[in-house]
């Protein structure tokens, strides 16, 4: 899979991006991130890219030509790429319709980031993210160009450097390979609606405080049933908000209802 | 405002941070950013902080006792900071209790961060931010120092080093000084409850695309009112989710329901 940030500060992505699992994957070739710096497509002699609004108001908007013409050397590449990846194939293949690349703006406007949407953009080969900066981006280029506005929350940061890392790590994880298959299980967890139970470490005592002692049992059912509970119990705790789309058993759901109990009658009291 | 953050992977959230209006707030002496190494603090010979889970299952966790020592250095340091500008105020002055310092564990596990919890958060002297990696940190040790659970939305990342550099970029931004006040005004479009107007730039035709005219009469009351409009049915179009928070007038509120109708109707017809 490959990535295209499309941005002001290239060194910061990719000074946030070369760590641990993600440069891993791309020390393996699983994964391509370039960081493309749209200041190098300016076309003025000062190198700006960016330009008072028509109408007034703060702020500098960036200009709807230095974004495009970034965008426009990505796209050629792409295209490039796949070209001689098809020269390599049967030559007699029919050759099919170039798919449209996806092409995503961060931006506080746009559709909530998650799980399933990671999930859904892991399938792409590549995927260009389009950081903005200032105020924003002139809207004619966004609606040239832009296929899909994403926001990773509902707060408002400097630019959109920060979301495309989050983004970037997040469905760079998803990517088949890049990560072990005993680790990929683990936030199966997350996907399921509940949250991950507590986990302990060595020593059995630190600050006078015990490891649960089912987890020392050596009795692998019970602790997964113990897990299991913890994991609804923290839930039902901290965002029940979730628990509408866990599947619970029907204990699951007295356990989760008992929780749900506890917690109002806390905050009646309080 | 001072923020600490305890991670494995320091240079990592440095280089995501010294860049633009957070550089410059540093520069000014209204924030201090410092991220803390926890491997610093490990106490064996091979400078591991991580150990199986007990009771079994994928990947390694964080043991409490380097992030106990990490946590105690930075609380240390604050509480020597608050003494020494106390000793430079009155000196009959009775002093207060010590404040506990907020310690904010970055987790999927947490309450979901939003603009009006950085508005919160930005009112605190100190923030302590708590990076988890591998497969998360011994629970004894969050529960002896961690006050806060924050999520910055549901999706699985590899560590808290991305949440934690968005956090503090949000947070700072409402960080008395840190923004030109014009500047600051911008988003408060957004704590409207409202998504912001689409904007332009020279030049005044792009790509045959003209700069809607009303940006150009000059006329600025109606240029407020046709960016108001454009919020609402922007709005309406992407995140209807957010209409119910919003302070409407009638005529707005006729304007969203016009536009969720025609939305639904694209629906029905697609």
């Amino acid at each position: 899979m490959h990535f295209h940030i499309m941005t002001l500060f290239p060194d910061m992505v990719m000074a946030g991006l070369g760590t641990s699992i993600t440069g891993r994957a791309i020390a393996k070739g699983l994964l391509s991130i370039e960081a493309v710096n749209i200041r190098d497509y300016a076309f003025n002699k000062h190198n700006s890219v960016d330009d008072y609004p028509y109408g007034g108001g703060a702020g500098m908007l960036m200009q709807a030509e230095p974004v495009y013409l970034a965008y426009q050397a990505i796209e050629e590449q792409i295209q490039k790429r796949k070209e001689d990846t098809e020269a390599h194939e049967a030559e007699g293949a029919a050759s099919a319709q170039p798919k449209r690349t996806r092409v995503i703006y961060l931006s506080p406007q746009g559709q909530t980031f998650s799980q399933e949407m990671a999930q859904e953009l892991a399938e792409e080969e590549d995927l260009v993210l389009l950081c903005g900066h200032y105020e924003g981006i002139d809207e004619r280029v966004l609606e040239e160009i832009v296929t899909d506005y994403v926001s990773i929350g509902d707060y408002v940061l400097t630019g959109g450097e920060l979301p495309a890392m989050v983004m970037v790590d997040t469905i760079s994880r998803l990517v088949p390979g890049v990560l072990h298959n005993d680790v990929s299980a683990e936030f199966e967890s997350f996907q399921d609606n509940l949250l991950e139970y507590p986990q302990y470490s060595r020593p059995e005592v630190w600050h006078d405080k015990q490891v649960p002692p089912i987890l020392l049992s050596g009795h692998h059912a019970n602790i997964e049933k113990w897990r299991r509970e913890q994991s609804v119990i923290r839930t039902a705790r901290r965002r029940p908000d979730l628990l509408e789309k866990a599947e619970l058993t029907a204990d699951e759901k007295k356990l989760a209802a008992e929780i749900l109990r506890e917690k109002e009658m806390e905050e009646e009291e309080e």
